[in-house]
This record gives C-alpha cells, sequence and structure tokens, in this order.
C-alpha cells in the first residue's frame, strides 16, 4: 500500500508563533493556470529621477524637499497613518461612532497614536536592498537600530514595527529603495500574539530552564536538523544569524531571519552584529533575485520586543520575517483568498521543498555575473 | 481646541469574532498613488467559450467532460487540496519532515483529509452574480445547502468552508462564474477564532441569557444604531438576513450578510429563507458592481457551525464575509502588506463612510439601466 509523504500528502503545520495552522497541499502546484498573470519587475531605472519624491534633492508631494543625502535618509511620512498628537477621544465621539454612551464588548475602539518614519536605503533610484553592497546595507541596519533608540525613549510609544514593501506587487507606492517605520503606543495585534506565544512558552518550561525561550529552542532544533537533508529547512547562517524556511512557512518561498542567540531586539546589536544580520539579508535576498531572475518581490519586517517602557519590554527574541508572494515564475503569484481568507492560509509546496530550492539559487546576483 | 472625530483621528477598533484589531486611519486616503494600477474588469465575454473548462460540454484540463448542465453544476475538483483518501501518516514520515522521533511542541504537524469541490453558479460564461436572476440565486444557494447536508453526514468531515474569489485580482483562475466548497477533517483557523469567540460570548453571559450569542446582540445592536446617521452601517435587510459594514471591517468596502434569528448553519434555511439570502446576496453585489461601474471584485465565503458530528457542532451563527479589495477606482486596490502583513490590518477609510457610500448607490446594476 501506499506510503505517507509530506511532499505528496495533505497535511496541516501549527506556527508556534502565532498559534495558527497552515494547510499544506504539496500535489497543488501541478495545477493548470489561466488566472492574473502580472508584469515582472524588470527594474530598468534611471540612477535619479526628477520626478520621484524619494530622489535626493527632490520636492516630495506634500512640498517638503528632500536634502542633497548621500547614504541613508529619514524622514517623517507626510501620509502617516498615527500621528504623535490628537485631540483626546471624547464620551461623545464613541458614542456618536457606537451608537450608545454605554461600553459595548462589541463595540470596543480606542484612540491611537504614533509616529511613521520613512527610510530611504540609498540616494541611488536604480537600485535595491540586494544589489547595495554590505557596508551600505549595514547602514541602513545601523539607521534602523537610531530609530528604534530615538523611539524608545519616547514614553508614548509602546512597539516599534520597522517594515518594507517591495516592488509594485507588494503595494510599494514608489520603487526607489526604501521602507517604513510605524511605532505605536499599542503592541499590534501580530507581535502582540508572538509575545503571548513567547510568554506562554517560558512559563511552561521555567521550572526545567529559566532561560527557556521559543525561538532559541527552535534555531538550536533547525541546526540540528541541517544533518538531514528531507528535514534541513537552513538556508545559511553565520556568527550572528540563521536564515531559515520555516516548518510552518506561508508564503511559497517565505523566510526568516533568526538571531542565534538571545537578543530581545535591534538596540542591542553590536558593529560587527549589524554587519552580520546586512550579510545575512544581503545573501537573502540576492538569492530570491535570482529564483526567477527578476526584482523579487515580498514585504518584510522585524519582529522584537516593546520598548524599555512597556509591560512587556524583552518578551521577545529579534527576528526578521519575509513575505514574497511568487509561486511559479516572475509574473504568477500565490493568491491567499477565498479559503485562505475565509478559512486557513494554504500553500503548494512544502518549506523543506522550498529550502531545497533555495539551497541551490547562486549566490552571485545574475546582474553582476559575467556574461 | 480640536475635537476627536472618528472619520480624521487615527483608532483602533476590536473584531470580537476573531480577536484581533484594526488601526483606522481614515486621513490616509488623501495621499498620492504612484504604485500599481491593475486592469479594470469590464467583463466582455461570450455566453459561451469553447475553451474553458467550466463550460457546458467542455473537457476540463485534467480530460473529464462536463454534462450539459442547465443550471447549477457540481463536481469533485480536479486539483484538490484536500483528499477523502490518503495513506496514514507513520512516525517515520513525521520523522523524515521534523527532524525526530519526539513530539516537539514546535513542530506539530498532522495529515488531514477532506472533499474539494467547485460549483458553476450558471452555464453562461458571461454572467456573474450580480446578473444572475433572484431564482437563479437561490438555485445556488439551494445547491451549496444539498453540498453542506451532503458533506455534513460524512464523519470524516468536521466543517466546510463554502466561498467565491471573483475576478483575476482574487486569484480566480477561471471567469466563468463559480465558487468552491472545501470540506476538512478539522476545522481550520478562522472559524475556529470565530467558534472560540461565540463559546466565551455565551459562557459569560449564560447566567443572564441563557441563549446569549455573539452575532444575534450584534444583529440587535446594529439594527438599533440605523436611527443615527453616523453609527448606521446597515445597507439593507429583510426578513431574515441584514447587510452591515461590520464596526471592525478590514477591506475597504468589506461587508457581512448576517441572519438575523439564530440560523446555526445553512441546512437549517427554509426556501423562504433561502430566497431571501439570494436577494440579500443580489442586492449587495449590484451596489458593489456600480461603486466603480466595473465587475467589482471580492472573496466571500459562509461562515456556520461545523457538521452535526463535531464536538462543537451548533457554536456558530450562519453568516457571510464579503472581502473586496478596491479602494480608489477600478483599478486601484488596498494593498494589505507590510504593516497589515507584520503588525496589524490597516484601513483608510471608516466603516460608517464606506456604509454611508454603499447606501448612496444605486440599486439597479449599471449594465441594465436604461440609457
Ligand atoms: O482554486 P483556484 O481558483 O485555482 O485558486 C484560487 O483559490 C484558492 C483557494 O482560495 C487559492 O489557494 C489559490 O491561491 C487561488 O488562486
Ligand atoms: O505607505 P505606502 O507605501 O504608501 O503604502 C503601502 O504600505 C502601507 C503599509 O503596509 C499599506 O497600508 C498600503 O496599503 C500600501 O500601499
Amino acid at each position: 500500500s501506499a506510503k505517507f509523504s509530506f511532499s505528496d500528502h495533505s497535511h496541516r503545520r501549527f506556527n508556534p508563533l502565532t498559534g495558527s495552522w497552515v494547510l499544506c497541499s504539496p500535489h497543488r502546484a501541478k495545477r493548470p493556470w489561466l488566472g492574473q498573470v502580472e508584469e515582472a519587475a524588470n527594474n530598468q531605472r534611471p540612477e535619479y529621477d526628477p520626478k520621484c519624491y524619494l530622489c535626493p534633492g527632490n520636492k516630495r508631494a506634500a512640498g517638503t524637499q528632500n536634502d542633497n543625502y548621500t547614504s541613508t535618509y529619514v524622514f517623517t511620512n507626510d501620509y502617516a497613518a498615527v500621528h504623535s498628537n490628537q485631540p483626546e477621544c471624547s464620551t461623545a465621539a464613541l458614542e456618536q461612532v457606537t451608537g450608545s454612551r454605554l461600553p459595548n464588548e462589541l463595540f470596543r475602539v480606542e484612540s491611537t497614536c504614533g509616529q511613521c518614519k520613512v527610510v530611504c536605503f540609498s540616494p541611488r533610484h536604480d537600485l535595491t536592498l540586494p544589489e547595495l553592497s554590505i557596508d551600505q546595507i549595514s547602514q541602513v541596519v545601523s539607521t534602523w537600530q537610531d530609530i528604534f533608540c530615538e523611539l524608545s525613549a519616547d514614553p508614548n510609544i509602546g512597539y516599534i514595527q520597522i517594515f518594507e514593501n517591495k516592488g509594485a506587487m507588494m503595494g510599494c507606492s514608489n520603487p526607489h529603495p526604501h521602507g517604513q517605520v510605524w511605532a505605536m503606543s499599542d503592541v499590534p495585534s501580530e507581535p502582540a500574539a508572538e509575545i503571548a506565544s513567547f510568554k506562554a512558552f517560558r512559563q511552561k518550561h521555567a521550572a526545567s530552564d529559566s532561560h527557556a525561550c521559543l525561538l532559541c529552542s527552535y534555531v538550536y532544533a533547525e541546526g540540528a536538523n541541517t544533518a538531514s537533508e528531507s528535514a534541513n529547512r537552513v538556508l545559511l547562517q553565520n556568527e550572528t544569524f540563521m536564515v531559515v524556511v520555516p516548518f510552518w512557512a506561508v508564503w511559497p518561498f517565505e523566510t526568516m531571519i533568526l538571531a542565534k542567540s538571545h537578543i530581545p531586539h535591534i538596540g542591542e546589536l553590536s558593529q560587527l552584529q549589524i554587519q552580520h544580520l546586512a550579510e545575512a539579508m544581503q545573501a537573502l535576498t540576492i538569492r530570491y533575485d535570482n529564483i526567477f531572475q527578476c526584482s523579487f518581490p515580498y514585504s518584510m519586517g522585524l519582529h522584537q520586543s516593546p520598548t524599555a517602557n512597556h509591560v512587556d519590554a524583552g518578551c521577545c527574541h529579534l527576528h526578521l520575517h519575509f513575505y514574497p508572494p511568487l509561486l511559479r515564475n516572475s509574473t504568477v503569484r500565490k493568491f491567499l483568498v477565498g479559503f485562505e481568507m475565509m478559512a486557513e492560509p494554504q500553500r503548494d509546496l512544502t518549506a523543506e521543498q522550498a529550502a531545497a530550492r533555495l539551497r541551490s539559487i547562486e549566490s552571485i546576483h545574475y546582474k553582476h555575473r559575467a556574461h
């Protein structure tokens, strides 16, 4: 009789960080595709674009002029999702929108403050992260660290979300290489779910290990798994960081960059560790671009501990998530739609298949190879 | 000093069904858009397409020939995400993928079975739900009911997810009007989260009301809110169903169709109630198409109780979610990307603004209006 195989048969895997499941149907990639085909990101742009509102010296949409910057460049988002100052929420305002003066568990709402910043990665309009040097990427990480330390000192900031949307397919509104920082008074839903998992894990293992950490354990286990080809999800590692396709990956080529030791947040990275992160980011994103020889779209973000003032300060282990949508080639993405939105994320290849594929990819950027 | 206003200032709202928050930044819609512009769905298709694998009498990709159907048509998905029969998962297979023979809380995985069906809504290749008659939509709902009742009797099925992906933008792989049914042995993550909320709500209110139901209470509250323009989220209602922009909506024009009385699942709808659901679906989707005069893309799905055999049978209140991506016009969508994936969904207009806009939309389909 036929044997069960994880690369042929349907199964569900559990994400211990968020407490949710993913449905894995590896045979599904075989179905024909007559759906949406998007434009490939071919990334032929000038070094400077006079109409780009992120290029050095240009005027932005809201009128401010950018400095003639030569490295990274940070400014406050002109269309911030949260502001540091807004009027207090009154009972009358609440009543207007909930329909009642009484607190009602079905109509919970709260005013929220914060800051939104834009971080240009380079003055060059035509480059992206994988095309920058290690020094230049280190400069991006240092800039993140500076912003993190500065905002952490603000008693009104509870959590600092650093992220990048790369490529039009991921809703990026401008191709100039840049990311964003949205800092909020509250811890947003996704890191809040992770923090709850970190705390539950520590609690559960406190008796046998007073330093128990969910991701320290995970890093240890994945490191041990590299010996077995069928369970090896590690793409690369250096002294400080490991790049892995998580066991519970949702997006086709989803990855995580994990601190190998217990580092709660980016503020704690030494200059050398910053360089190690830059190396891991460069090696990963070059492989991404090389899969389909295009500028590989993704959303990426850092998860780390809330700020020093927050009751859950220290309750995390620094890691980065990369969520890239491409599935079949440079123009056909995975859609997380009907079943995924209503029921559960579903993927069409296993984490192990994705990891093997990524490991087999050349480490030199396709644009930089000798022809 | 300035007053707090929900249509100007940032706030977060809580979704009591899933237990997560949404960030609402109503002023953000003012920012310029230089990002991805997609093709508008103009929907000029022939009544019959010889190359379509869903049209009556045609051969499908995997070789089976469709019946010459004249109403709805159901068949098993040729590329099903789950199957009713697959080998049992062995310890050896587990060890291969987790790297260890021991159960490990970080590598939880389980084999999963089920059935996937395709439901063609009409033999006509050129129509969509909002262009079908009430009778034809009632026929779709009746077909869903039949499938639900048939699969509920299968002891290996725990949950039945009925959904539709409409439009290429929502990953629909064929424009022929159709939806899908994925029935699984387990209850998937999203309905599982809702069921946990239904149970917690009932538990909490059991002392004062032995029939307490989260959505019965919500329907009651939103019905009372229609008196106040600034808290009116109801679009339309009939004897059995209410259509509302939920207080905690994420997608720009997200809506829910709610049973007004406590109906646990579609199997319990009478013939008249089926027609009421068809009327609500038609009225809603016509307004959707009329917003930007295009075939309005969305993913929709039914949430209801698990099957009769399941331990949580009866633990839900029938409702439908509609998640449409369009934001600015027929070609510019909302992207739930970086911040939304890493931190928390964010929206650019309030639920009340969306409801007012939808209420103001004409109720006759733009294609059917006299010119
Ligand atoms: O089943 P289809 O139409 O081929 O595929 C579509 O719906 C599925 C269920 O939501 C998704 O998993 C696919 O990514 C999407 O393209
Ligand atoms: O801030 P941007 O680049 O204008 O906008 C992009 O990122 C934001 C944060 O993830 C999203 O809310 C927007 O939908 C997306 O288009």
